[in-house]
């Protein structure tokens, strides 16, 4: 019989080599999980491609079973664990394998994408994650008050833009939900090209909307950066 | 009756539940006036659907302006509010409603929008919004600066674009003008891809002015964000 | 007879009340100057607005002219105003319309835009411009080296994705300079929509360029902006 | 006989006049070979370009040889610098002339570019790249995290997007991998607009992605610029 305590070493902790090698092959079944549901989305694929992906699901979905049990046995008090962040992430990354697998269910397999929390949990310990949270604390309120600017600014682009455009281009500016698509693609310097103002009034308005638009939506970042510049001047000293 | 105190308590101050109430109330029914006014855009909209907008629009009119009326009520100098920036704004707000009821006057709707400006009042003790100010004053200089000289930049640019495009594309590159909304959609990125340079000296211009352009028109929001850092840390010493 | 210290005082200085008149006055001129610059290259213009646009002209230059002839008489060393920086470019601004006045020559009148050289001469004195004027000094090294590793990759960006879309889309890639262009579109992440990769190989090159070039493209105007506030810092104190 | 230790000194050095003009005439011909290999991937070039370009790469490639043969020739161990990274380098940017020089081996002849290392070589001594070096060193651990959390990122949003265009576009969001060249085009906001989603559900997903995204991919850049600003001023005191 296997003691919890040799179990646990290597489920929770990489102090050891065998718990580096257990948390390194979770890690890249995951990827592996990721690619070949990634792969399944393709159309036209053939038969022995299906039936490949269908072995390695079946394969990556046991070993995580098998490591949600071990997880439970392992732990002082179990229904803790199952109800806990991780136990229902864990639970509703490999339920759906069980529930749907006669059915063709795509919208049920997505859950397998909640694996990805785990990849995450790989960041758990380090210091850059520690200082982008206290960086988010120093920025909090200044990013508050852009977040709320931002999405002022975006209506009042919309409604704007709608009222130059909706009589030249009444399929493209419908209303003012159809002028917000316009306003976050134009602000955030994506420009699809799909939607652009052709009159002249329009397009001032654009000029000045970008003059003051780019600033709040692009200040943000700047924020973040410098905060966190900060916090590591800070552990320095 | 009621006491002029006990009303201004309500509405004027948040420091009691009621006036929490209050305040909050009036900010989601400027919510709802906002959503119902960009639903009313929607092309094809079925009868049901503009009597319920019509009625929730008197609803709020009304609400609004009962608190307009209210707050001549209770301010020391009834004159003295309505003439003030604020009261000038709810006016505008509910005014165009009782005018322009029987008419389908669009343009004149769009005044409901300056309720925005009571949302933005929820900032006015901020101390984000101080330190922007602060940032700003700080970064003053450099932000007139680069404003003068992206302004210089983008004439330019238009300018240059147009002698280089002017005879391969007359239709998109008609004069400076036409020039100037590509120089805009250019330099900040955007690109809709509605006009580009297909000329071999058009793009090599084009490449030398966003060499130079980019960090003109980036750079400000650099300075207000390295601004708003140095406030924060003054306040923090 | 005017002494010339007198002319002197008016042209040369902003102390005296009459000096900043002048110097508003001709920038005002040089503003009107371009606007109907501008104006004039739009396609079908009425006989009247060309007209107008004649006599405006006559009048801008006729005053340029005359405040030439004036700085002229009140320099000490007359050649050396007439070959100084400024001389040549007041010159250049105006001789065009002497020479090509009864011509129709466009790029000729291109000169014209050399005024705006004028109205850069009023930031000499500013702070803002001496601040950014250091800031270029302080981040010189870095700037030369990003400048340099900015146009290696645009260069092997070409070449990559040339090497990738050339044999698919043979008359959009068509050289390693018709990839240049590419290649600038895209790491400025302007996008126009008219150049674009439709090979899996060229779509996963794209990712890889975009992930190392968008920092060397964005990174030097960061660096203006610390260096500023940095300059800033140091004045202060 | 010529001395080994004069021959270094022009080639390895840049104290003397004869060591600098020849470091400047070998970069020289680095740019020369790279302008005749960009002209000739012009299609339809007439017999006199193409002998032209053949002679220049003759001539280049018998330079970089002489090159090579002295570098050898004045080494102390010339296995040892054979071996050594620039040995490789000078060797793969020469060798394939002589062994495709009969074929039309394009792939081949891209070994040519290795040639820009030896560019990058002169900033080998200069300051900006070692603060560039430390700059990258003190963000380390910020910039992996982002460059995790942006990997993450990009495919969840292909994912997202996958689920909501799909069925509207069949044919453009085809499957996961079609989706994350949409992911990368718009998180980097280069928006070509070759693929955009159409569906209510669709725009609203990109918003959302666009609001968290912008920053995680744009904060990096700020990160570099003011690591860089700090080693500047370590540097300084």
């Amino acid at each position: 019989m296997i003691h919890k305590e040799a179990i646990r070493r290597v489920i929770d902790s990489t102090d050891h080599l065998s718990g580096k090698v257990f948390t390194f092959t979770i890690q890249s079944l995951i990827i592996v999980s990721l690619i070949s549901f990634s792969i399944d989305t393709l159309p036209d694929l053939s038969l022995n491609t299906k039936k490949t992906l269908r072995v390695i699901e079946i394969i990556t979905v046991g070993i995580f079973t098998l490591e949600y049990v071990l997880r439970i046995t392992i732990s002082e008090r179990k229904l803790g664990f199952i109800f806990s962040f991780y136990g229902l992430v864990d639970l509703a990354a490999i339920l759906p394998f069980y529930i749907a697998s006669g059915l063709d269910l795509r919208a049920v397999r997505v859950f397998r994408l909640l694996r990805l929390v785990r990849i995450l949990k790989l960041f758990k310990y380090s210091q850059a994650i520690k200082r982008f949270h206290r960086a988010l604390v120093i920025a909090k309120e200044e990013l508050i008050l852009f977040g709320f600017v931002a999405a002022i600014m975006l209506y009042l682009s919309a409604v704007g833009i709608y009222y130059f455009e909706n009589s030249a281009q009444p399929e493209q500016f419908k209303s003012v939900f159809h002028s917000l698509w316009w306003a976050v693609t134009t602000l955030t310097t994506v420009g699809y090209g799909d939607m652009y103002p052709i009159t002249a009034g329009g397009k001032l308005f654009t000029f000045f909307v970008l003059m003051i638009g780019l600033g709040i939506v692009a200040v943000p970042t700047g924020l973040i950066a410098s905060a966190l510049s900060q916090v590591r001047k800070e552990d320095a000293t």
